[in-house]
């Protein structure tokens, strides 16, 4: 590993200077053991964010922490500037860390709150998941190799861990799981004692900032680790097997939060194997962790990745309802389902996934995706916190709860066990994160999962402003950039719903018919008249009878259906005509200039910040965009190629479309 | 390595057990050292063939070699059989292990010959090249891995290399690199002493089967290697590096063959980068190999393949004619060309390379794939002698010599420096070929490269009766099933020479549109009115005109254009009629499902030969039948949809094509 690599490691948002600094802090102490080791986290962070204490702050003031009254959970609340004194009250511990932190930012005078200002968690679990591989390597990764691995070795680098520890609790994010939830041969022995003697270290790291750790199981371990003969979930041996497993993890690593499962899904073994049933693969596993008080999150990707795209009646979009939402209440209380915002798989526009008001009886996580493997991996800028927004705002229009972000909370029997997801974005590159403004997802979904009701413009400001030091009218550029960068890349990649248009395995760039013949259940079925996948119930696969009556309903009917999901719910003709008045080739045609255009604009903004942000940052942002001007180009001239080659439409304003 | 590996591996060809014996034989003792080490293999190689050497070949039969009094050069004369004494003459010793080759396929009573026999080879190099990487993959490798390398050693299984040397030699090869053309950073260094030592204990091998050995080499290897600042072929530091090193060679290998060079292609460095020639770049290698009367291959697959699908006035299809053509004459001596079949690369049907015959002072050799990287990947069985036949055959109407096969060696100003090359299929599976029904093409490969007047079949049936002790009517079936494996493949993956419709990258499996809006230029253009590269003088890329003027006229003209190459040569529409009197459309539907029938008869012959054939064999045989059948039926159902989907003319017989 190259020396003093972490040192030079940008620390991202904590990285401003302070202008405040206190003459004295203090701070109640909490009782428990894990709230002691938060306690001297928050000493060191304290020396570190306000580091020369002997400056006064306005004449002499004093940081005080005080245990609040309130049940604020995770939460804070910075009571009051009295004689200039700052005083942060929390419930637990770890709320005077997410105090200061919030303190750092206001006195950094990038944010500005109503004292006394209080914050609670509106999501119990907060959690990244990493996709990365022991080899070192990363599933989707763009940002370099894992930070926990390398080459079949923990990369122990404790430094850079903490630091990572640090950022995600400066952005309230409390559970990692740290392992691929495709647990291949080498992480299914992961669970065992030479493994945890280094994880139980990652585990305390974790700790000391909020954040449980867990790991994704291989569902086949009692088998491939336990030599067993089986691992059907209903032998009582392998139910025992897993029970001493977990007794050993937790022996290590008291404070560890639990199991990741990725069953019967990709080729990942599953309880499908034994002839049983998900909730009875789920229910062992809780029931073997319940001593513990650990949870199991279940993920309900599961589709049948064999299909035929001969055979239209077969949809996957309605795979993870029909198998889920039929198991509604037979999970345990420490299951927990962790749902994809889509019913397909991460695309840059997808509907929300029906499953979202059809569990009543079940905990629930949403899962999203902030690696950037289908929109752009870190090169092609692209901000998702409006899409998230609009996942969790969905009204699903089912009576009483009806927005995703409510039910998650409401429709889990146990509160605590409900929350939010993500698979990150983060790896050895010196940014983290590849593309320096892909930061801005990760520092946005932690905001987002701690307070649902802040904007997406919020988020962005709020990140531009702790990142950068700009005028503000480039800040406002900046903001604007990242502000419609989601939209520019659905422009150029995805019309009207469509997705799954790009480079088959690889998930970057352009290919119209790459996944269309293939069996992974991701068709447009364009031909010469028309394109588009039909689900509604009347012609179609019935994926729209999924949805609550009012939904199922809008999206039944062509003339009601939202244009931005059109394709993905109807075939239609290439001059059927959009709620916008345009036809849909015309659509196509200039959705996907105005996207390169954008994209052009982005670049020469871009270039205006030489000077303005540091070298190294400046090259970074102006290479991945160089790189995404050559994509977009890419994806426009070969989608509209390929839809003129289809449909012979010329285009209304004879721009450029090759034949 | 598995144990014992060696001995369980298929003998393919020579493992007949011999009816006839010898009681005595005698060779006349050749002078030179080269032959005194083919003379101990001589003798070696009889005792192995005919084992019993004490029982009587129908009463005292002795085998005597003798020298020739005619030049037969590698080749051989079987005599006469007086008194039951076997008789071989030769002209240098290998011609005498030749002979014994023959005379063992002849007892065998697999082949019947008249008597005086003799056999002179018609092509000077019958070369293989070996994609094998030190890492011990194999580009384009379809039997397991090499069997030269494994995990960046020397395998030095040094038995199986004598294996393989002596099937080679029984079907006269006598030329074979051994490592990758794009070569990589480790095989950079194949060219030092540390690896020389290992290479010479492979080259001594071949030796004793009369077989040279070459090495491919990095043409930016006196900066890899050398450390020096330039690989210019033009500065005297290079070409003096370069010298040393050859000495350095020679020095270890004396038999050492030459360097075999892919320069300024795909991504492979070359003269190019300096502005220097190919010959600049061929000669300065051939003048510091000609003191060890080394000879320098230059591969010809040179292009763009950075185009871009949107110019349709680019075309690959002309890169290496308008290169190389204006080159001719201005090369060393002991420089060959290296000219791929086709003008693409390696597809199921192209034209002929219009190469050949446009160099008149040139050596040239002529490049084949055996290894089935677009044919099938040894999955699908597809015996490619027919189309190693046309091209061989093929009448480029060129005045005075103008057969492929004759244009080799006519126009090569030095005959010896001339032949024939291809891709090998072989590796570490035990059957060498993965399919066992692909061993057939190397045989025959190495069959026609001596005797280019072989048909097709009478190779087949040798292989066949050699290979398998069938009745009479399995052995018609079983040639019948070679003989049309090719037009099978082609039926249902190659319409009309359109070509490349395969998966990106991986090469196998059907992806129509996978290269169309890629850069490598090998685009269909397929639209909603028609298909196919228009390459016509008039109105296309004027690929045509590289032709002789007799040539040109036909495939200038769309009427007189051949059925099988009319989409690699024009745009037509789908209602185009063929000289087969079907329109294109039609045609294709056509051809896509009778190449599924014929797969389907193909399984059903194999299913009969249960017990019939070595177990393993037949099992091997069937697996790969069943696959192939799956993989024709999604090239039929996809290629078939797709033209549909596009043209929207349904198939005459109304059989099922997807919508």
């Amino acid at each position: 590993m190259e020396v003093g690599f972490t040192t030079k490691r940008d620390l991202c948002w904590l990285k401003k200077p302070m202008q405040n600094k206190f003459s004295t802090f203090s701070v109640e102490d909490f009782k428990d053991t894990d709230a002691k080791i938060i306690h001297e986290t928050l000493c060191m962070e304290i020396s570190r964010l306000f580091p020369n204490a002997k400056e006064i702050f306005e004449a002499k003031a004093e940081l005080i922490f005080a245990k609040s009254e309130d049940d604020l959970k995770e939460g804070f609340c910075i009571s009051c500037f009295e004689n200039h004194n700052v005083r942060i009250l929390a419930s637990e511990e770890i709320g005077y860390l997410h105090g200061l932190f919030a303190l750092y930012e206001i006195l950094a005078g990038e944010r500005k709150v109503t004292i006394p200002y209080t914050s609670v968690p509106d999501q119990s679990i907060r959690m990244l998941n990493h996709w990365d591989n022991f080899d070192g390597s990363i599933e989707r990764g763009y940002a370099g190799d894992s930070i926990f691995y390398d080459r079949n070795e923990f990369r122990g680098d404790y430094d850079l861990l903490t630091q990572y520890a640090r950022l995600l609790c400066s952005v309230g994010i409390n559970a990692v799981s740290i392992n691929n939830v495709n647990v291949h041969h080498r992480e299914a022995f992961f669970i065992e004692k030479p493994a945890l003697m280094h994880i139980k270290k990652i585990a305390a790291i974790f700790s000391a900032y909020g954040i449980r750790l867990f790991l994704a199981i291989n569902f086949a371990a009692p088998i491939i680790v336990g030599k067993l003969d089986s691992a059907d979930p209903c032998d009582p041996q392998v139910k025992n097997w897993w029970t001493k497993v977990l007794d050993g993890i937790y022996e290590e690593i008291p404070q560890f939060g639990g199991l990741l499962v990725k069953a019967d899904s990709e080729g990942e073994p599953g309880p499908f194997t034994y002839g049983r049933t998900h909730a009875d693969g789920a229910n062992m596993l809780a029931s073997a962790i319940a001593s513990h008080k650990g949870v199991i999150i279940w993920r309900c990707f599961v589709y049948n990745c064999r299909q035929s795209w001969k055979d239209r009646s077969l949809d996957r979009a309605n795979a993870a309802y029909d198998l889920f939402s039929t198991l509604d209440g037979t999970f345990a209380e420490n299951v927990i389902l962790q749902i994809k915002n889509g019913p397909i798989d991460f695309q840059i526009r997808e509907p929300v996934s029906p499953l979202f008001g059809a569990l009543h009886k079940t905990n629930q996580i949403l899962e999203f995706e902030i690696t950037q493997e289908y929109t752009g991996h870190q090169i092609d800028q692209c901000y998702l916190l409006p899409m998230w927004k609009e996942v969790m705002d969905f009204d699903t229009r089912y009576e009483g709860i009806s927005l995703v972000k409510d039910i998650l909370r409401e429709y889990s029997p146990s509160r605590k066990n409900s929350g939010i997801a993500a698979v990150v974005n983060v790896g050895m590159d010196e940014n983290w994160t590849g593309n320096k403004l892909a930061q801005a997802n990760l520092f946005g979904y932690g905001l987002l999962c701690w307070d649902n009701a802040l904007s997406s413009e919020e988020i962005a400001e709020r990140w531009v402003r702790l990142s950068f030091s700009l005028e503000e009218e480039d800040e406002k550029k900046m903001v604007d950039m990242l502000m419609t960068s989601r939209e520019t890349y659905e422009n150029y990649s995805c019309p009207l719903g469509v997705g799954f248009m790009c480079k088959p395995g690889i998930h970057y760039g352009v290919d119209v018919d790459g996944y269309e013949y293939d069996r992974w259940g991701t068709y447009h079925y364009a031909d010469r008249n028309g394109v588009g996948r039909e689900r509604s119930l009347a012609t179609g696969t019935g994926y729209t009878r999924r949805y609550s009556d009012s939904r199922f309903r809008e999206y039944e009917d062509v003339n009601t259906c939202p244009d931005e999901l059109l394709l993905f719910m109807h075939h239609v003709s290439y001059d059927h005509v959009l709620h916008s008045g345009k036809t849909v080739i015309q659509h196509i045609y200039d959705t996907h200039f105005k996207g390169v255009e954008t994209v052009e604009q982005y670049l020469a903004f871009i270039r205006t910040l030489e000077g303005k942000i540091e070298k190294a940052e400046f090259e970074n942002i102006l290479e991945r965009a160089e790189r995404q001007l050559a994509a977009a180009v890419e994806w426009r001239d070969t989608i509209n190629t390929y839809f003129y080659r289809k449909s012979g439409i010329e285009d209304e304003q004879h721009r450029t479309v090759y034949a």
